[in-house]
C-alpha cells in the first residue's frame, strides 16, 4: 500500500538489517489490530486532530466500547457515528470528555485542538427534517478541520428563500446539498453555483417517496454540471468528501 | 348516465309514448356507435368545435381511417394523438383538409373555427428534448379552445433563464411543467405560482432516469402545493386537464 | 419574485429615497422570517381566513409550538397537518382555540371566519379505510373557504353504490377521487364526470398493493381524460389544488 | 402419475405377466417421445378434437414443424400460439389443413370437429390494442370446445357502452378480462357478475404502464371478489383456466 | 344492474302502480344501506346460509360491530376477515353466537346450516408458516358451503410428501396451492392435476422474497396451464373463487 | 425416488412377499411423519452425526418443541435455525442438553460426536455486523462436520486486512463471503482464490442498501469466475452447501 | 444572480446612468440568447479555452448546427457530448476544424490552447466495454484543462491488475472509477487513496445488472469514504466535477 | 498474491542476486500483458488443455483478435463466450483450428487434448427456450475437462419427463439447473438430489417474467438446502463453478 515502506523494508532486508521472516510478518502486523470481532486500522499517521471513525450502527455497546479504548491508546481524536444515547453513555462511562451530538447522533473526543481552514462548507437543507442528516455531515466536517456554515430549511417550494441566503452559499468552497422528497434543491443550487456540490437525499418524506429512492434519483438525474451524489442519508460521508475536497484532499 | 333524459324516458313510458322495450333499446344504443373493433362516443354535445379524439397509438391505420370516418359524419372536429406520418397519410387521403403536427405526432381536422380563451395556459419545459410532450399538451389545449403559451429549455440548472419568463408563467392561469431527467421544474415552478400546476414527466435521459420513473416519483413528492402529475410523456392529458381548468370546467 | 415591488425598489433608489443599501437588504429580509431550524413565509397576503400551513410530521413539539406562535403574531389562520395528539395538546396549551381533527390529524386555528364558495368540490373514497386521507382533503378545502361534499365507500366492487350517488358527484366543480388497492374508483369516476378528478392513491392494502404503488399506477395509467395525481396518502395536496381550481386559482 | 395405470402394473408384474424390467421401461418410457431438444407429452387421452398444445416463441421454424410433425401421428389436434406468420408458413408446408388466426398469432390444425358448450365464455376487452391477446384467449376456448363471445373496446373511462353490453357479460359462465393502463376493468367487472373472472394484464401503454406492471397490480388488488389473474399478456393461460371452470373441468 | 327488477320497475311505472319519483328513488335506495362511513350491500338474495362478508382490516372495533349489527338484521350469516381477537370480542359482546377461528383471524356467525357439495376443494400448502392464510381460504370455502380438505407442508423441496397426497389432490374439483419463497407448489400442482389451480403467494419467507413478490411472480410464470393467482396473502379470495368454480359459480 | 426400494419393492410383490396394497401403502408411508401442522422426513441414512435441520421461524415454539421430540425419537442429533432465546428455551426445557448460538440464533442437539474434516471452509466477513449471518453458516457447517475458519472485518474499505489473511483464506477448500451494502468482498475474493466461493449478501446497511438488494445484486454480477450466490441472510444456506462441496458432497 | 453586476445596475440607476426600463431589460436579456427551442448560456467568462458544452442526444442535426453557430460567434471552444458521427459531419459542414472522438462519442472545437494543470485526474475502469464511458470523462476533463492518465481494465476479478498501477492511482488528485456489473472497483480504489473518489456505473453487463442499476447501488453503499456516484453512463458528468475538484474549483 | 514468489523474490533480493529495482519491476510486470484497451493474465500455469476465457461481448472484433493472438502465444488453449458469428470468423481467419458452438455462441481453440472427469456435471433445462444458456454451461465445463450429461425440457409443469430422468440426475456429481420464467425446476431437483445445485435464471419469458428477474427471485428464495444462484443467463458462470466442485476444485 504505501509504496515507501515496502522499500524501505526491501533494502533493509538487502542490507540484513532485517530477517525475511520479521519483513513478511511486518507487512501483515502493521497496519491494523485484530479485535476478533472487528479490526482497526492505525495506520493513519497522527495528523493533529484528525479523528479516527466508528460507524457504531450494528455494533453493541461492549464493541463500540473496546474499539475507543483501544482506538485512545493511540492518542487518535474520535468520531462514532449512527450512535444511539445508550451507546454514548458506555463510552462516556469509560471516558469522561466524550462528547454527544444528538441531533447528528454523534460522539466525538478530541485529543487535540483543530485549527478550522479558512474556506468553507456550506450544508443547505431543504427542509427542517432534514437536519438530523446535515448535521451529520456538519459536524463531520467540523472535527475533519472545515469551518461549516449551515443554511437549513431553503427548499425550491420557497425558492426565494434559497436566493436570500446565496451569498452564503456562492461564497463556499463546497455545497453540501440535503434534501429528502423530490430532491429537487440539489439541481437548483448546482445550477447557481460554481463549486462542487454533494448531493444528499434524505429518506424524509411518505408515499412515494419511497424511503428517499425518489430524491435519490433525482439528484443522481440532476442536470447540474459538478453534481455527485451520496448514498441516502449518508451525511457522513458528504461530509468527508466534502473535507477532502475543500483541504485539497 | 344523464339523469335528465333517464327522466324523460321514464316519463314518455309513463305516459304510454313510449314502449318499455323500445326505452330499453334507446337506453342501451344511445351513446356509441360499435364498429366490432371500437366503440365511438357520439354522445358529446356539438359544442362549437369541440374536437373528437382518437389516441392513434396500436390501431392500425385502417382502423383509424375508419373511425375518423365516422366521426367526421357526426361533424366533429378531431384530434388524433400519437400518431405517426403513415397514419396522418392514409387519414389525409380520405380527407384533405386534415393537418399534421409533426414535432407532436397529432393529426387535426378542424370543422369549425373555435375562438380562444383570453386567460392562457402556459407550458414550460427544461429542455429541448421535452418539446414533442410540451408540443402535443399544447396542440391539445388549442384545439380545445385555449390560448396556450410556449416558454421552453428553462430547466432548473440555468434558473435565470426560468426567471426571465416568470412574467408570462405567473401570469397564466394554469401551468403545464414539462421535464424528464430530475424533473425539479415542477417544483420550482409550483413554489413560484399561485396557480395550479400540471406536472408532465418525460422519458428524456438515460440511466438512472429509468424511462420517466425518476422525473414522476420526483414531481410526485414535489413539496410545492397545487401540483398534480399526469403519466409519464402524457401531453394530451396535460393539455386536457389545463383546458378544462382554464375554461372554468 | 414580485414584480411590482421590485420595481418600486428601483425607482425608490433612482429617486434616492432609498440607500442601495437598504434596498439590498429588504430584498433579502422581507419575505420571511428565520427560526433557525425553519423559515417561515410571511410573504401571502392576509386575505380572509386564507390559513398558513404547517406540515407537523418529522418536527418536534416545540418546533411546533414556536412556529404556531410566529404565525399567530401575523395574524394568520392555521392549518397543522399530519399532526398527532400530542403536537395538538403542546399547540392547545399555548394557544387554547386550536381545534383537533382526529380522523384526518389535522390542527386548525381560525382566526376569521371564511365564506364558503357556492360550488363546491366532492371527495369520494373507494373504501372506509380511505377516509382518513379523505378527511385531511376535506378538511383543507374547507379550510380554505371550498364547500365539500364527502361520498365514502363507493370502490368499483359496489358500482351501484357509487351511481347513487351519481347526482351529488357530477354536480361538483371538482372532484377528489381517493382509492387504495386497485385504484379503479379515479378511472370510473373519471370517466363519468367532465370535471377536473384529483385522484389521491391510498397506502391502505396488503401485498401486491406495495404500500399504494399499485394505486399510484393505476392512476396515472388512468383512460380518462381529465385526471391528474398526487403522491399517495397526500389528501393535503389534493385538497389544496382542488380550492385552487374550484375558487378559479 | 396415474394410480390406476400404476396399480395395473403392479398386478401384472405380480401375476407374473410381466416382468420387473419391462414395468420399469413402462414407467419411463410411456408418458411421452424425446426429441432431443424437446419433449412431447403423448399421455392425453384422445378426447374429441382435445388440441395439443405447442409454445412456438422461442423455438426454431424446425423444432416446431418436428414438433407438429410427431403430434400428427398421435392423431391430435393442434393449437400453436405466440406464432409469426414464417413459423406458419413452414407448418403449412407439412400440413396443408393448418390454419392462422393472425390477430391472436396461432395456428391451428382440426383432426376432429368439436361440440362447442351451450355456456359461454365471454372476452372483454378494455380497449382496441387490447384485442390481439383476446383473442388468443378467444381462440384456445374455442380450440377446447368453448362457445366463445367477445365485447372489445368496453373500457371504463366509457362506462356507459360497457352497461350496453351487460346482459351478454352476465350470461357467460366465465368472464375474461383483458386489459393493459390501469386495468380497472377486471374490477368493475368483478363488482358486476357472480361468476369467476379470469384478468389478463396487457403490455397495452406507456410510461408508468411499465410493460403492463401497473395493470398486474391493479388487477391483483381488485377489491371484487371472484377475480384472479394471469400473467401479463398471457390469452392462452385466461382461456385455458376458462375452458377448465366452463366445462365443469 | 338487476335487469329483471329495472324491467319491472318500468312496468310499474307504465302501468301507473308507481309513481316517477318513488322509482327514481328505488333504484337509489334499493342495493345498499348508508352507515356514512360504510355502505352495506343488502341485495344478495337470501340463500341458504350465504354469508355477508367484512373485511375488518382498517376498520375500528366500533365500526366492524355496527356494521355486522346492521347486516345481521336482514338475517345473513357473517364471515369477518383479518379480524384481530380484540375485533372478534366486542362483536361476541353484542352477538354471543359469534364465533373466532383463530388461525385463519376470521369471525363467523352462522344463521342457517349450509349443506355442503360432494366435490371438494383441496387447500394445499408448502409450508407450515403458510397455514394461516391456507385456513383463511379453507374456513372461507366452507362458510360458503363447500368441502374442504386440507394437505398441509408439502413444499417441492420434499416432493414425496406431496406426492403421498397425490389421491387427494388430484381427486379435488378445484385446488388451492398456497407457497411462500419460492411459490413452485403452485407450478408443480398445476403440472399433475387437469383441476382449475388457484395460486396463493404468501408473504413468508425473508431477503429476496421481498414480501412475497418472489412467490407471486413465480406463480404467474407458472408454466403450467390452468393456474391463476390473487393477491399476496389473499386466502379469503382464494377461497371465494374456489367456491363459485366448486359449486358451478 | 430410491430406485432400489422400489425395485426391490417391485420383487417383492412379484414374488408374492408383499401384497400390492402393502407395497402401495408402504410407498406412501415411508418417508416421513405427518404431524398435521408439519411433516417430518425421516428418510435420511443415520450417518454419524448428521443433523436434522428445523427451520424455526413462522413455526409456535409448541410446533418446534413437537417437531424436535419426533426426531430425537429417530435418534438424529439436531440444528435449529432462526430460533429466539424463547424458543430454545421451550426446547431446553423438553431436552437439557440442547445448546443455543446466540449470535447465530441457532439451537443445536449432538447426539454423536462428529469428527470434523481436514480440509476447511473459510467465512469471511466484510463488516462486524454481517458476523450474526456469517455465524450461522459457520456453525451450520461445524454441525456437519467441517473444520471452519472465521475471518471478520476485511471488507474491501480497508483492503491490507483482507490480505493480512489470505494465507488462510486460500488454504480452504471453499469460501463463504458475508457482506452487506456494496457486497464487493464477494468479487474481490473470488479473483483472489481458485476455489468455490459462496457469497451471501445481507441486509446489513441502510438507504440505498434496500435491505440486501444491493449487496444481492453486485454478487451476482460478480465478474470473479467461480461464484454463486444464496438468499440475502441465508447463512445455513451457505454453509449446507459448502459442507456439500467440501465433503465432496 | 451576480451580485457585483445587481450592485452595479443599482448605481447606475441611482445615478441616472440608465433608465428603469432599460435595467429591467438588461436585467432579463443578459444572460442567454433564446433560439425558440433552446436558450444558449452566454454569461460565462470567456476563459482561456473554457469550452461551451452541448448535450447533443435529443436534438436534431440542425438544432446542434444552430447552438454551435451562435456559440461560435462568441469565441467559445466547444465540447458537444453524445453526438453521433451524423451530427460530427453536420458541425464539420459548417465548422471545418471540428474534431471527433469516436469511443467518446465527443466533438470538440478549440479555440484557445488550454495550459493543462500539473497535478492530475485519472480515469479508471474495470474492463475493456467501459472504455467509451470513461473517455468521455477524460476528454471532458482534458477539454477543461486538466492532465489526465488513463489505466483501463483493472477491475477487481484480477486484483493484481489494479495493484500494478497503484502509484498512477494514487498519484493523482482525483480519481474516476468507471466501472459496470458489481461496480466494486470503486469501493476497492476509494479504500486504497485519499483522495476525492468519483464513481460512474455503467449500463455493461447483462441479467441481473439492470442496466447499471446493480453498479449504482453498489457504488451507492461504498463503505470507503470520500466517494461519490454520477448517473449511470454518465462520464461528462464526473470528468466536470473531477476538473472542478482538481483545479480547486 | 503468491507467498511462494514473494518469498523467493525477497530471498534473491537478500542475497544480491537481485536488485531492489527488478525485484518492484518484476511484482509489476510479472502477472499480465497491458494491451491498452485489456490486460491480458498470464500467470496461471499451463495445466493440461486448461483454456484462457475471454468475454467477447462489448469487445470489437479487432480487439477480440488481438487478444486471442496474444493468448494462442503463450500456448493457451482459448474459450471465447457471448461470441456472435462474425466475432468467429474473424478469429478463424486468424488461427484456422478456432471452432464455433454456434448455440452456446462460444469459439473453441484446444491446443492440448484434455482428459474427462469420470464423474460427471449434468445439465438440466425447463424448456427448449433455455437451452443456448445451458450449452453455455456445457460447453464450458467440457473445456474445462469434465463429463457432461444433458436433460432438456423437463420443466415442472410436466414432472413426468424429469422424473424419467431421475437416474441420470441423481447420478451426477454436480447439477446445473437451467429455467426461466418460475424457475421451480432448481427447487425440485434441489429437494430430489444430495449433491450442489447450481441455478442458472435465464431471460426467458415475457410479461412478469421481467427478463429473468422472476425466475431469479424464485431460485434466491429455494427451499431446498444445497443450491445458489449465478446471474441470469450466465451460462458460463455456472459451468465453471460446477467444473471447480466436480474436479475438487
Amino acid at each position: 500500500m504505501n509504496k515507501e515502506k515496502i522499500k524501505k523494508l526491501l533494502e533493509a532486508v538487502k542490507e540484513n538489517k532485517m530477517s525475511i521472516d520479521s519483513a513478511a510478518r511486518m507487512l501483515k502486523d502493521l497496519p491494523f489490530k485484530d479485535l476478533g470481532f472487528a479490526k482497526i486500522d492505525n495506520h493513519r499517521e497522527i495528523r493533529t486532530g484528525y479523528p479516527e471513525i466508528i460507524y457504531c450502527a450494528g455494533k453493541t455497546e461492549e464493541q463500540v466500547v473496546i474499539i475507543v479504548r483501544e482506538m485512545l491508546k493511540m492518542g487518535s481524536s474520535i468520531l462514532g457515528t449512527r450512535a444511539d444515547k445508550k451507546v454514548y453513555e458506555a463510552v462516556k462511562a469509560m471516558c469522561p470528555e466524550a462528547e454527544y451530538h444528538d441531533v447528528a447522533n454523534i460522539i466525538t473526543i478530541r485529543k487535540k485542538e483543530v485549527e478550522l481552514t479558512d474556506s468553507y462548507i456550506v450544508v443547505v437543507t431543504a427542509g427542517t427534517s432534514d437536519i438530523p442528516v446535515a448535521e451529520e455531515a456538519a459536524i463531520t466536517a467540523q472535527m475533519l478541520g472545515n469551518r461549516v456554515e449551515r443554511v437549513f430549511d431553503v427548499g425550491v417550494a420557497g425558492i426565494h428563500r434559497l436566493f436570500a441566503s446565496l451569498d452564503i452559499i456562492t461564497g463556499a468552497n463546497v455545497v453540501i446539498a440535503v434534501a429528502g422528497m423530490e430532491g429537487a434543491l440539489a439541481s437548483v443550487v448546482g445550477g447557481l453555483v460554481d463549486k462542487p456540490v454533494i448531493a444528499v437525499p434524505t429518506s424524509v418524506g411518505y408515499g412515494a417517496s419511497f424511503g428517499g429512492l425518489s430524491a435519490l434519483l433525482s439528484m443522481l438525474n440532476s442536470c447540474a454540471s459538478g453534481t455527485a451524489v451520496v448514498n441516502i442519508d449518508n451525511g457522513f460521508g458528504a461530509g468527508y468528501l466534502a473535507s477532502m475536497i475543500n483541504k485539497g484532499n
